[in-house]
């Protein structure tokens, strides 16, 4: 592997951990813990593992010898930046329990356990990934760990390799199905441990004892300076307004964040959408009219943040799908032997007034694609809807109206972006750098302290790394019912930007300067050896809800 | 303007100077100089300023005593990392010539100096944009100053402001209004001096005294540390294929330069398109036998770099347009009647063969986007092609055809990109923030040895910056004589990538095990604090274009 200047600088950086855990820890139990809701439901599903208490470390001083523990580790689902950390952070915690500990991962995510895949992670191969971005250590996948067919397979190379304990480092997904796996080991009296560590960019996992998902800060940090340079190039050129999604299907936390650091001219925030019952016209209409205003001002520029996942918590779209995936199933024979240019009309004219109005309002291209193209299970692609040009188009069409009325002056020409991919695999910050190393050699302290179905608790994050407070939570304490495909499952609860916390009110309560004026800031890249209120800065969401408590 | 913590700290970074220019300059005339062609249509073009000598500066042991001048500086074109810093270093320069100097930004673009438009750049203003990116200081235009009406009406202003000299910051075509502005002043005897500096995130805007035009660095350390990114995600994921277009218009340098510090699968070069005479289908046809052989080793995935302008470059494609903005020019009213589900035939029978066979390759989408949307002049607007996504289509066409004739297993996604507005306003790298502050810097000295006509020259850029060398060459030497809408027009040459240059000569020796194997580089984001290895690097092109002399 040749190299970059900057990864041969990183290689060195030894990541902070908190103090507790520079030497012998013993673990402290709380008291026994809650579901967050459907508590009788969930206990009954996990009889072994719920109620556990959180747990807590605390200064050893009087320890006695380890002994070598093997471990499996096995990256879930999207790449999140720092999770090369978390594994040396494993890799080094197993090694100060005893030198003779082994670390095993599992290739290309969970379906390495199911199908034998995996390589032994040794200080070699170790080093070449300290403090670097990506999954390619061992690679990720999104098999989902779910069957006892699965985890019996799992436990034949688990024995085979005398694994002790399994770490998934992984999403709410993930770790719901860590949860499951640890109930089943421990209710078949296998000996193995199962612990999560909770990534995801997204940032919708997290709770009180665990403050934030790693790679929240990096990711947004990358699309941040991405951000800060487009407003910088609208401020100068101003001639366009950038319509720029970001990734994150089911929280607005992203876009939330980017917005707090950037100060765009205006953020939409599908909580927000979905709580006031807004229409997409009406998301539209508050476009529009902010690009009236700026224009009145003779300002014809601005940026418009959107995340990834808004047209599914508009509710009035939300209702076109669901009735569009019923009529389409329905009377799939018949539409399929409609002409091409009247399936427009037939849509149109056997859904409900409501929702034929909807669908009436969406750019004609739109329109086709949400009847054309549909998943094999049938259902419309919602995930395909590049959100970014549909509002761009109809926010256009909203000024051409405006502009008739007399209501509108000025020219809108607009321009497109989507970061994703750009952020999930970046280098990790040295919060992240710090968070997920002390992340991964915590599990291993976890490990050592026999526990089963816990998550890796790291926290106090606003402080310095070396206050921060190692431990562990029960991961069905997050969790509640939730119906998937048709049926009532356990799983992790996911966080969505909260209305009345701070992050949201500390926008809110700027917004309207920042839509009608020009209030950009310019984070610019992530730097790792300059002063520490440049390096080592925690996301603003993090900072607010910290000072929201 | 509230200030990101990064644009704080950089606020008090001092740019490096070449030595010289830290104390009294003389100016040494070197030999005269002629055109890089059509010397004799350029000298009669140009009588007053052309076959000047190129100028250096030297350490001047008996300085007099400066006097106080008056300059104008414009911004002009798009904008590039850096440009803050041109105007600082101007400012410092002719302070340091006579505190009493003063400096006036002609609001965005030249179309301020016609219009009269105007700010006095203070210290104030000024110490607020140090090694900051964008041209929002005085933003940025395109009108470009041709005609005596402009000239005179900004010689209106020049006078009343008692402006001595303009220095236009722009691309080639800025620099060619520079040196025709220059003839024109100095011929009708106004004593006001025109200077130019070289400008553009293109990097077509070079030869043997300008190295580099300033904001290249910047802008393809930005783009790769997004492909980096974006390759680890890759390498992560092992699912997608990445097509990645990035701007750079008329020249591959952007392309070339990210592909030597990223190392992707594939990278096309436009030049090497044209100058091995490719048709389309065969661009597609390479990279699609890439994707075939990389399946056959289970990687299904991989990286492609586009350069902005590749269609323009394709000689069928190119054909193609001319042809179609005859045909629709000439059949117009008969094409308007045609039926739309006709049209498509209608232009394949109306074509010259081989343009029909072109015509017919494309995908259907960009075929009708080739025939409908036009611009103002009625000439196909080729800008309007999704590059990124005509050649994923057309891949996934020919690997479809490839897995019917067997040639083929494995499965194709790919994903698309563009970035262009995400590099131009960075906050320039430390090299493009020396190289910009030392332009400027120079320019003030090149106004006080009352030349004009020429562009500042800062070379030797691979070396420290106490070791580059400071001078001025005239701005007529770098012209020739080309066609422009139909007429013959004295302009800057445009600086291609060559294919017997050293960076494409070091891309091509390696690209082939790039495409097979997986060998790519992460550079990770721009640093300014950390050691010079990771800082203070100038691009690879200049680095191997100066190792290849």
């Amino acid at each position: 592997m040749k190299k970059s200047a900057l990864q041969k600088a990183r290689a060195s950086y030894q990541p902070k951990l908190p103090i507790v855990l520079t030497g012998p820890v013993k673990a402290v139990a709380g008291k026994p813990t809650q579901s967050v809701a459907n508590q009788t439901e969930i206990n009954e599903l996990f009889p072994c593992t719920y109620g556990l208490p959180e747990i807590k470390f605390e200064k050893n001083t009087a320890p006695t010898a380890g002994k070598p523990v093997n471990v499996g580790v096995i990256l879930s689902g999207g790449q999140a930046p720092g999770g090369h950390n978390v594994i040396s952070g494993l890799f080094d915690g197993i090694k100060k329990i005893h030198r003779d500990s082994r670390l095993f991962g599992f290739i290309m995510g969970p379906g390495g356990l199911v199908d034998h895949k995996y390589i032994e992670l040794t200080a070699p191969i170790i080093n070449e990934y300290r403090n670097t971005g990506g999954f390619d250590i061992i690679g990720s996948g999104r098999t989902k760990l779910e069957t006892k067919e699965q985890f019996d397979k799992g436990l034949e190379i688990i024995r085979e390799l005398g694994i002790n304990a399994l770490v998934i480092i992984g999403g709410d997904d993930s770790n719901t199905n860590a949860a499951v796996l640890a109930e089943y080991y421990k209710a078949n009296n296998t000996g193995v441990q199962v612990l999560g560590c909770p990534k995801t960019i997204d940032g919708d996992l997290k709770n009180d004892l665990i403050e934030t998902s790693f790679g929240f800060d990096t990711a947004t940090k990358v699309y941040s300076e991405m951000i800060g340079n487009i407003q910088r190039d609208c401020n100068s050129a101003k001639k366009y307004w950038h319509f720029i999604k970001l990734m994150g299907r089911s929280a607005s936390h992203i876009a939330l964040e980017c917005a707090l650091q950037t100060q765009p001219n205006i953020c939409i925030i599908s909580e927000e959408v979905e709580a006031k019952n807004l229409t997409l016209q009406q998301v539209v209409d508050q476009i529009a009219e902010v690009v009236a205003a700026r224009a009145a001002e003779g300002n014809n520029f601005g940026t418009v943040l959107i995340p990834e996942g808004l047209i599914e918590f508009i509710p009035a779209v939300k209702a076109l799908i669901a009735e569009l995936n019923d009529l389409l199933a329905a009377k799939a024979e018949e539409f399929a032997a409609v002409a091409a240019d009247k399936q427009r009309e037939f849509i149109i004219s056997n859904l409900s007034p409501e929702n034929a109005a909807t669908y009436e309002s969406l750019p004609h291209g739109v329109a086709r694609q949400l009847s054309l193209d549909r998943d094999p299970h049938g259902n419309v692609q919602v995930s395909l809807i590049e959100t970014e040009k549909l509002l761009s188009e109809m926010v256009g069409k909203r000024l051409a109206a405006m502009k008739a009325e007399g209501n509108y002056k000025g020219k809108f020409s607009p321009l497109h972006h989507f970061f994703g991919y750009e952020g999930r695999c970046a280098d990790p910050s040295n919060f992240d750098a710090d968070y997920c190393y002390a992340l991964g050699f915590n599990a291993a302290c976890l490990i050592n302290s026999g526990v089963t179905g816990y998550m890796s608790s790291v926290r106090n994050l606003v402080k310095p790394a070396v206050q921060w407070i190692a431990g562990g939570i029960p991961i069905t304490m997050m969790m509640n019912m939730e119906r998937r495909h048709g049926e009532m499952k356990p799983v992790i609860q996911k966080a969505l930007v909260r209305l009345d916390g701070a992050p949201f009110k500390k926008f809110a309560a700027q917004r309207k300067d920042w839509a009608y004026n020009t209030c950009y800031v310019y984070p610019g890249p992530i730097q790792y050896f300059g002063p520490a209120e440049v390096c080592d800065q925690p996301s603003l969401t993090l900072q607010y809800e910290h000072k929201g408590k």
